[in-house]
Order: structure tokens, then sequence, then C-alpha cells
């Protein structure tokens, strides 16, 4: 009844995972699962999914007939590093069209590098893809990367692996706003409370990875943001109360029934 | 398997909620089962719970056989007042102990008055009472509070109907970390994220009347401030990662499998 | 033109600082003329003011007929403990009236204790004292302070020694919207923006000492609070722009004047 | 002797500002000389600097031989705009060389249009322009500016005009810890803390307009923010003293000298 929507495809989950950084698949599986989603991202360039035959795969254990895969390219410094990627995850994938795209700029802060992203998305919406795109929380090059046909865009809540939440709900709430296409959060999710901060501002979802994974009990954490997203997506549809920020009004009728003159 | 435990009876929610504010008891009664609430606290000298023959009574819609009513002093601004309030409630719910005591400063700001609560509270649990207390953010006089034998103590997060969230949340964690005592964040919520919070820095629960009664849709809301208590207990007791400020870690083992050369 | 008056005494400069954790008195002298401070606070348990013959003592590096000293309880743990401090000082100070109450409630917060400080303020009020009193940011026990007839009141902006700046300006607001004597923020400050942060809030002044003192080169901290505090009380009183988070305005008007068409 | 180097020259003031919003070029002249600024930017399409003869001209108050002027481009939304708009401030300007770029997103946020921003630095700084150039906080496109040649980097602190302060303090730290041009921010500064805050974060410098002119009270604001910026520096070189969340060191050594046994 209030599905998200990705490229005329409906979803009922609005968290999307991550399958990096699990002590191994069976933990990977379990969070999974826990987590509700139905949209699992997977690193091309670091999980193996086929590529090396004799080794686990992943798909073994996230079974591509259940869930939607989203391959990324994690770990690209450059558009046709990630255009690469891309055109060997729909090999492997058999012609798999949604992706996300990501072309970080160093290996430092992983920050996006928007203007090889701009290019990547590009080639890769001419190719025929369905690209979400990972990019900088830049009302403009949000709408740029949407001009372009992308399908959804997903800024960065904060850096990478960060864990320090939403650093500029201001400029998010800017991309929301204008947004024609579905808003993400992607990166720096840390905790559930991060998870409803950015639903509550009117994303359409929250994709993580280390906050679950990282976490000290990952499947507990999946269940956590799990009830996280949907907490603050209800929030957001409910209509909070506005903010005063000194006049409070008691929570009852002042006209009180007993005992408001005798005390 | 992780209950919350006030006075010896135990809870398997960690959120209480008020009876305030609603268009009629039917929308009360609606969004205190959505919210999953076991505890329900009510304006004494503002609700009708049988002082008023002929009134709607709030126990037909909110039964005590099935909740725990917590009778509590809103509207009262000296000990004196609270007092006699809950000798008031105990007679109307059948020598009932457990409640909630509040003493108010003044009515712009319904800020705490701390000398006439820890005046009341001495009176009260000397008569047996077992006494839930609304207070400041002030970890020494919280601590004073559980001396004199408080079942619980309920420091603001931010002014009662403020919605204004947790204002500091450095005073709640000293609260939590010394208390011997169930420590509830009690008033100033507005959203599920606020709730989110309060859970995640360790409080036993959370208790709100205005941020579901006052929003726009009120049983949506006390769906999504269900699902926030739990995911934020959730995600305390899975233990978070850490907050990173500068240097990102990428989401999976760098030692990737593909093309992390020829790219 | 813009005074700051204490007890009926008139002050230049709204920066008091304190005496403590210099690496010597000559340093703590440079510190002290450099910030340009004319209230000057001596912890009267810790600092030699006369009582310890033969040791070094402060008065002769930060001369009373320069500077008006404020002795202050820090480290008194009881109404008893202040007054008794306060008494000595007085017998130290020639009949020294103006004081800075201060009784803590623990050594590992140093958290205000405000039931003694009520008790103490009243004794010391009756016995002729002109008390500035430290306390939390409780609009409501503020204004008792104030009713018992204290001559300003000085809220922590947050821990003792922390450095975490304004916690809660929120509550500050509400101390300094109603009350009728000075506020002073003591207490918390870290660094040059929190002290114009609190000016701006509309705070009277700011007393500090760890900030100045505890910095790696406290004379030029001292210089950069002088400046912080001049700067936050003439942006308080210049008014400043609203905030807007949303809609930018153009910095110039839009009707240009070369160039908008033909670009 | 810690001056401000930009394009191998020398300033005293790191605090630059506008010349747009006032009343006057009367009150323009005042602001201005009360800022204490060395560099001001003008807005080459909304302001008379000589294109329109028998208009009153800024240049008349604001003297190019006391202070350096830093043509700019508001209001261009286009690379090509602002190239065209600067190589006109060079011809008025007797080929003077330092600009400040500025290509915009759209009208309604006023927000930096990056790839149009990159475009432009290129085309000018092969032109022989010293390229100041207005940006977002995006450290991998600021170090791109750099790259290109831009003599200084000068990301937003918030929307123009918006006087939101600094919303993400953490890539602004990102882009100075990096960069090897100075780094100032420009726009978005409400307050004189704002500006203290920039500079304690390490920038070199500020730039404002909105901030002062639009003050119910421009001179003083101007005032102001000489101070604060100056407190913000001596604050960044005097070391701040480190933040403890929760165990707060009294300001005095414990080794009490009087009384702290006795009471």
């Amino acid at each position: 009844s209030d599905p998200l929507v990705i490229a005329g495809k409906t979803y009922q989950s609005r968290l999307l995972v991550g399958t990096g950084k699990y002590k191994d698949f069976v933990e990977t599986q379990q969070a999974i699962e826990t987590s509700g989603a139905e949209i699992i991202t997977v690193a091309i360039r670091r999980t193996n999914i086929g590529q090396t035959a004799g080794e686990p795969n992943l798909l073994d254990y996230v079974p591509p007939n259940r869930y939607t895969m989203l391959p990324n390219t994690a770990g690209c410094y450059s558009a046709g590093e990630a255009v690469r990627t891309l055109r060997l995850a729909r090999e492997l994938l058999d012609d798999h069209k949604l992706v996300k795209l990501e072309v970080l700029g160093d290996p430092h802060t992983l920050f996006p590098n928007m203007p090889e992203t701009l290019a990547a998305a590009k080639t890769l919406v001419a190719e025929g893809f369905e690209v979400m795109v990972y990019c900088t929380d830049d009302p403009i090059q949000c709408r740029m990367l949407e001009d372009i046909g992308c399908v959804a865009v997903m800024p960065l809540a904060s850096l990478i692996g960060s864990g320090m939440g939403i650093l500029n709900p201001w400029n998010l709430k800017l991309i929301i706003d204008q947004a024609r296409v579905p808003v993400l959060v992607d990166a720096g999710v840390g905790t559930a409370s991060d998870a409803a901060i950015a639903m509550e501002l009117g994303c359409d979802g929250v994709l993580m990875n280390t906050a679950i994974a990282g976490a000290q009990h990952p499947v507990l954490m999946a269940s956590a943001m799990k009830k996280a997203v949907q907490a603050g997506r209800e929030a957001f549809l409910a209509g909070r109360v506005p903010r005063k920020t000194y006049q409070a009004a008691p929570s009852s009728p002042t006209s009180g029934m007993i005992g408001t003159t005798a005390g």
C-alpha cells in the first residue's frame, strides 16, 4: 500500500543492504533475511558471483530468484573502470540491467568523484542500464544525474563506513524536494536512528552495509534497521507534531476535571 | 527475553503512552492498542476514570485488567497538590500503588519543579506508593530521587509538548550510567527517531503522549513509535559500529576478487 | 556604553576568568591581563591569598585594587562547607561581599548539587553576601535563586573542565528570557566560538578558567576569548539576519546592472 | 606575523566582505571600514564600478588603491556568462587579475553548479586570471579546482544568504586537511560565532556579505565579525582544550590548600 517503485518495479521494503564485511556467507544470509531487504547490492570486484569457479558463490546464499541483485562498482575510481565492471556484471547476471554506480574520488575518504560519476552515468544509461547512483549531497548534480536518466539518486549521509549518520540534512531535503526519481540515502548510516531520520526527512529508502555487518551482533542490528526504516517511514506519513522551541503546551486539555482548584 | 522490570513487575513493551489530547476515547483506544504499550499514564485531574458519573470513562476503553494504569499528577504545581491527587487515584483504582509523580514549575514551560518533586517523592514513598518520577536531566537530583526510593526516574528530553527531541543527550547519559533503577525519557519526544535515539543511549523506556496524539495520523504514529522503540533497543543491544569522523573504511575487504588491477 | 552591572557595580568587560591550572602565577597574570577581565574568581580552598604565609600569594600578581576578586567555593560538596569557606574569604579579603557560590554533587562530574546550593544561597544572602551562583541550566531553580536574592545566576554550559561548549542552548534561553539579574555562563566553554554563542544567546557574561589555562598557549587563548565575548555581544546587539533553511536570497538586488540578459 | 597569503600577496585581515544589500554606498563604506577587510568582493553584474556613467560609483567609496577589489560573477549560471563577466571586470579594473568565480545552479537555492564552475575555472586560469572559486564542500572537486590552478577554494558554509552557518564541518575539515591553497568559507555565515567556528576548524579566511549588510545594525555587526574572525583564528593557533564528554576535571589542582578535610 506504500510501495517503493524503482525503474517500474515495486518493492515492499525500503531498506537495501550490502553483502560485504560479514564473517561468512551464512551470516550474510541471516542478516539479509532478517533485514527484510528485497534489493541486495554486491561489489562485483570483491564478491564471487560466479567469476571464480570453486570458491563459495554468494548467489547460493542470496539467490537471485528471491532477491533483486544490485551489482555495484565499489572500488572503481574512474568512469571507465565502473562501466567495464557493470558490463561484466550484466554478463554474469544474464543481462541484468539494474545497477548501482559508484565512482570514488580517493581511497582515504571514499568520497564520490562526481565528474567521473556523471560521465559513467551517461554511458551506462545510453547502454540500457537502469542506474541507481551513489553521489554527493549536491542538489544540482543530483538533478543532472536525474536528467541523464538515472532511476534513483543515492546521496551519501556521510563517508562510506564512517557511521557518522546524516551530516547535512538540509542538503538532503533540497534533493528530496526537487527529485522526480526515488532518493535513497547511501553510506554513512551508523545506527537505527540514523535510518529513521533519513526516512523522516522524506527519503524513499536507505542503503547500508557496514552499519549492519560491522555491528557486534549483525543479525540483531539487521532487525533494528528493518524496524527503524519502517518507523521512520510511518512517522513521515503520520505527520509529526511541530517543534515548539519554547512554549510548551500541556498534553491534556487544561479544563481539568477534578482538583484543579482544590489541588 | 529482554523485559523491562519496574517495581518488580515485568513488561515486554518499553513504550509507555498517555491518554490526553486524542479526538475521543475511541481514537485513544486505537492508538494505545497499536502502540503495544502496557503501561498507560492518566492525568487524574483531567481524565474521568470514575470521578464523574454519567460522563464517558476512560477505563471502559483502556481497561485496567488489560493495561497497567499509571495515574499521574499533570497540572500540579506543588508537592501538596501532587500527593493529594495520587491519594485520590489510589482510592479510585482500588489501592493502586504504581504512580507517576510530576510537579511543574510554571504553566508556560511546564518545566519540573525539583524541590517540590523531591518533597513529594519522600512523602509518597513513605506512604507506600511506587513512584515513577518526572524530573529534569540533572544526574545529581536523579540520584537523590533514587535514594529516596523512587522505582524509576524519568528525565525530560525537552519541554512537555514541545516535540524538540533530546536536547541534552550527555546529561541523559550521565543519568543512565549511574542509575540502579530504570531510566525512562519522559516529555519532548517529537517523532520516531527521537524515541530511537533515547533507546540507543541506553534508556530503559520512553513515555510519550503529544507525539502520538498530536500527529496528523495518531494511530499510524503509534505504530511508528512502537517500531522506533524496538529498533532503538535492538540497536543498543546489537552494539553499533564506532563513528569515524574521517578515514572511511571500505565496506568490503580490499583484497578484491576481480578487476582491481585491470579495472 | 554597554556595561555589565552586578550588584550595583559597573564593569566594561563581560569576560570573567579563574586563576587555576596555570603553570605559575606569572602566566596567570599575563593571561588575565590579556583577557581584559575585571572580575577574577579564586578557589579559596586551593589558592593562597594569604592563608599560607611564606608561599607565593596570588594577590601579589592579581592585585585586588586593580581587579574585583570573586572568591569561590570550588571543591565544596555541602552547603555548610561552602558557607564556611566564604566566611573565611570575607575575613581574608577585608569584609569582601561579592562571592561565587558553587556546591558540587560529586567529584566525578562536578555537576552542581542544587538542594545544597539553594540552602547555601539562603544563608549567604542572609549574612549579607552578594552571591553569584553556579547552577544547573534549570530555569525554575534559577528563578528560585534569584528570588532568594542572588545577584547573578551562572548556569553551566557543560561540565566543569569538559570543554564541551553549550549543550542545551534552549534551557539557557529560557533562563535568560525570564531573568531579572545577570545571567552568566559558567563552566564548559572550550573555545572562542562557545563564548561567542553564549553572548549571542543573550547572556550577560561568561566565566571560564580551563578553556584559557588549559590551552596550549594560554595567553593567546585569553586574547581569543576577549575578542570572542566582545564579538558575541556585538552580534547580539547588532541583530543577526534570520536563518532561512531553504530559499536563499541573493546578496545583491536582482535587478542587475549589466550582462543579465546578454550574459 | 600571521598573514593570509593569496596569489603571492599578503593580507593582515582574514575577513573578506561583499558590497551588496547595503542601504547606500555610505553605509557600505562604513561597514567595510569597520570590518577591517582588505579584500572587497563586487558583483560586476549588479554594481556600478564605472560601467554606467552618471550613476554613483562604488569605487568612489571603496577606492581600489586602498582595498584589493575582488570582482565576482554573482548571478551567472553558466561558465560562458562567468568568463565574459570577468573579462569585462578585467577591462574595467585596469587588467586586474584576482577574481572570484561563482557559477550558480539555480536561482532558488543559489547552490553552485560544479561542472560549469570547473569548466570556467579552466578557461580563466588559462587566460591568466587568479581565480578564487566559490564551490560546494566537496573535497574531491575542491582538489580538482586546486589542480586546475585556482589560488583559493571557497566552499559554502550553507546556502548564500541563508545565515544557517556551517552545516557540514566534517566536509570542511576534509577540504582543509588536504588543501595546499587557502581555504575560505564563502556563503552561509549568519552571525559572529559562525565565523569563529570556521576559523577554529582551520579555515584561512571567511567571506561574507548578507550577515553584515542584512543585520539590523550593519556597522556594529561588521565590528563583531572582525573580532570573531580574529578570535577564531587565535583560538585555532592557541590550541584548544580537548573535549571530554564525561569526566570533568576540576579547574584547579585537587591538592587543596585549606579546608579540604575540615570543610
